[in-house]
């Protein structure tokens, strides 16, 4: 199976925060921090937990460049 | 000068590549590629070339998570 | 393996039209269609070809809602 | 009136709810879940409840292929 | 008809600008630029040319805030 | 410092509202209304409250035309 999104980056999940519908995940990533917002549904739907070595998708028209 | 959107990842432009409209931007982070696909007016505007030092602004939003 | 995006839908690539660094993909979904603007390199990565089974991912804060 | 959003899709509103500023909307679309995170505001500008008819928006370049 | 986007921004058409599957579209919005990039098929469908009134329609989980 | 994101939208902020993961930031623009969604951690990490001057960023992916 593979995804079109170009961007995958592996990690593992340092901190999942609930809220009412929307939850925030982050995932350690060779040092630095990614930070994703996804539906609480999700996290359960996973069964995220801090320690689970996951991928971060992001698709490349969402992704801006500052120089 | 502080930006909302919680990921900010700096890296190396390695590639650039320019359509009609549409530009796609690859960026070495840590040996993983992150790959942009932004306006050719951006390209233009920043005066983006390889080896330029950048960083990839990723809102938490458009972040989803594979486990 | 699960991704946090809550919509993926299943269809038919009806049609796949290259650009220099975009390309257009619409799949017949339960006789609507269903178009995805992604890279050409995604195209070319998957081997997207009119006729293959496909799954649109789309996540949840992408969508809005008319009424 | 016309909207360049590709993706039209129309459905059945099934459920709804609310957190702070964040809310999630269930549509039945021919059988299928499509899922919208959208705000609490949006919700209440709408009047949006559950057995509305509502057609889902979603912008081509929000949709990734996975084969 | 009423849409979740909670932003609405009107303006007149300044420059339309095709490629081969994405499409510039420059709208005057009270002396600023908005800058939209839909796809080609969109333009042609609405038949956007430069002097149209039209609404930029943003998800508020698109804007970023910078201080 | 430049940003590849075209649309970069100068005014006040109005309205702050904090949920537990997300918040809405309502920007006074031009006497318009642009509505941010963005992480409570942004709001904490930009010090952000009514009255300060900000910028609405806004990539040109994520706008759509309605004519």
């Amino acid at each position: 199976m593979k995804i079109s999104g170009r961007n995958k980056l592996q990690g593992i999940v340092k901190e999942v925060v609930k809220g009412a519908v929307m939850a925030k995940v982050v995932v350690d990533y060779k040092g630095d921090e990614i930070v994703a917002t996804i539906t609480v549904d999700s996290i359960d739907d996973l069964g995220l937990k801090v320690g689970d070595e996951v991928t971060a998708l992001i698709k490349s028209t969402e992704v801006m460049i500052i120089k």
